[in-house]
């Protein structure tokens, strides 16, 4: 936790101390008003696990989001102390301790949980005995992204298991493809999609084939969620990056009917050395942001390429025009939005050229 | 922060919940002695920045450490609250606002700042101006790192004006070579720190011709730091990694002298997700781990390979022999410790297979 805070209520931006996370106010409302118009039909679900920041979701949800996901037990803990009260858990609870926790909160808000495993199942059953309210359990159903879930055929016997199963209710199918989202040519997507949509459709017909209606059918991120609304079987979408819009995300070469968001986070930073020519060094490195899918942008100055991070440094090429002086300030956009919020306690929220809010990251390190 | 705690004192270490940030404390305490036995003559100040844990540099105190390094502002703070008196910060400090809470630290701790410009100094000179206790200064050489410093001629001109600026103390040079920390082959740390301290003896004399003493020579990290203490002209160490010892580190490859640590720190994870052939997938992802340096080491199983990260999944391949089992628990030896303990607020201390306690990453997110 930082000793004191970077800013007050009421100042200057460019005043607030280095490094420090930044969110556009009026980019962000922009960016939460183009998804719920771009939805259409589609029950939206937005999720918090890109933002961790209870305020976010309560802003989504105003805008008719239906609730949240999260993507860990003590991430969806946090969001229902701050009064989210609709919660999909899109992963797998595996440890009796967790399932204990996980069955408690089913009891306080609506909540739904994946599987993608027999025993996890049962796992689950045991931890739900002698509950009174029942768990929502989805289905994960590996649509391409080769990481969890089941294909139909498992997925047929697992939703006959849940049906069967007490404190357990089948509520859907989990048909997230992770890897689509980054691919970079909108065909590329566009032919993942479509595959996923195929394997999702096969897993609702053998489900409901077998007489269990399957309620939902969600998943869907910024990158690709409207090829699932227009798929003909995805009755929910989830993204979540939207609300920030990261770099890696706007690498993404746009189709025609892309629905594009604009940047609202940024690593506000200073130059803290310009010793030599060519470059400067600011002070957020690699524990202001994750570089995992790459160098941050430097904001509106296409003439400044953020080069390398060290720990707690950055050093910024200067490819043409004048040097950035020391003590200049600087704004990054980040690679990769999720886990670069996770470094942070707090959100500074700008409207213009003023703080206008301070909002807590609750949910950051919340990984259990 | 975590809403529960992942495990509790006595705990046997397998039933730690997941992901969680393992210490294995006899590691620890034997890495703690063999830097003290082959530091030498050198006087030790290890750098707080990779483990940002009070209990930690108490630790090393108590084993010989004149004090800690840190790398921010926000961090010495939190240092020195915790009861640590002398700190090195390791940085330079930007901002009218950082320097007036600078000077105020230095009225209750030993404690020095690097500068690498003339107007960083002037600004410094104007923070501390009727302060009492004054600030040690040392001058940033850039000895091969590309990164901040300055050459000996312009360290000379800033000693000039350091020892003529009142409130601040001319300390000595900071000649710290990052980039040789993690040449692979080592001929070439060899060579790089052999330039190094050729850089910074030049500094010493033109410097101590001049007429001003150069108290300390300080510099080196966990990959070179013999090389240093046998150059001549450094006085002080400054290795941060050895009490953790991460994959990156241990990747270099070792000429006779080198002094090697072992892995102390390690991610508990959980295989949550067993459903396919070839691969399993465990709960601890890029939220868990910093991949800057690639990704981590599967602990004792040279037959799984940790292959890709997402936010809150890992994938691991099944390379020979049997595929773990859902809930099965592994450890992972971190790629880049320093960002991954950035992570976490709390330490899972371990001896054998007990928990015998739980420290507090206190300056965890202290970036300002």
């Amino acid at each position: 936790m930082l000793p004191w805070k970077p800013c007050q209520i009421g100042d200057t931006v460019s005043l607030v101390q280095t490094p420090s996370l930044i969110l556009d106010l009026d980019v962000f409302d922009r960016n939460l008003d183009r998804l719920m118009h771009c939805a259409k039909q589609m029950r939206v679900r937005p999720h918090a696990k890109s933002h961790k920041c209870p305020e976010i979701a309560r802003r989504q949800i105003a805008k008719g989001a239906v609730g949240v996901c999260c993507q860990k037990l003590s991430e969806a803990v946090i969001f229902a102390q701050a009064g989210i009260t609709d919660i999909l858990l899109t992963n797998q609870v595996v440890g009796i301790g967790k399932l204990a926790r996980l069955a408690q909160l089913a009891q306080t808000i609506q909540l739904g949980v994946l599987v993608d495993d027999q025993q996890q199942l049962a796992d689950l059953a045991a931890a739900m005995a002698g509950q009174a309210k029942s768990m929502d359990v989805y289905i994960e159903i590996e649509v391409g992204g080769q990481r969890c879930g089941v294909d139909p055929e498992s997925a047929l016997e697992l939703a006959k298991q849940i049906v069967s199963t007490p404190g357990c209710r089948f509520a859907g199918l989990h048909c997230y493809q992770g890897r689509a989202q980054h691919l970079r040519q909108a065909n590329q997507r566009q032919t993942a999609i479509t595959q996923a949509a195929q394997i999702a459709r096969q897993a609702v017909d053998l489900i409901t084939k077998a007489g269990i209606d399957v309620p939902c059918v969600t998943g869907a991120g910024t990158g690709t969620f409207w090829l699932e609304r227009d798929s003909g079987v995805y009755t929910e979408i989830q993204p979540g990056s939207y609300v920030f819009m990261d770099r890696d995300y706007a690498d993404n070469l746009a189709a025609a009917d892309d629905v594009r968001f604009e940047h609202a986070l940024f690593i506000q930073t200073t130059v803290m050395s310009a010793s030599h020519d060519g470059f400067v060094v600011v002070d957020a490195g690699l524990k202001s942001m994750s570089v995992d899918s790459g160098m941050p942008r430097v904001d509106g100055q296409p003439n400044l390429s953020y080069l390398k991070a060290s720990d707690e440094h950055g050093v910024i090429d200067v490819i043409e025009g004048p040097r950035p002086q020391l003590g200049d300030v600087l704004r990054l956009i980040p690679g990769h939005c999720d886990p670069t919020v996770n470094l942070y306690d707090e959100l500074v929220v700008v409207r213009g050229d003023k703080v206008v809010d301070i909002w807590s990251i609750a949910a950051r390190g919340a990984s259990l």
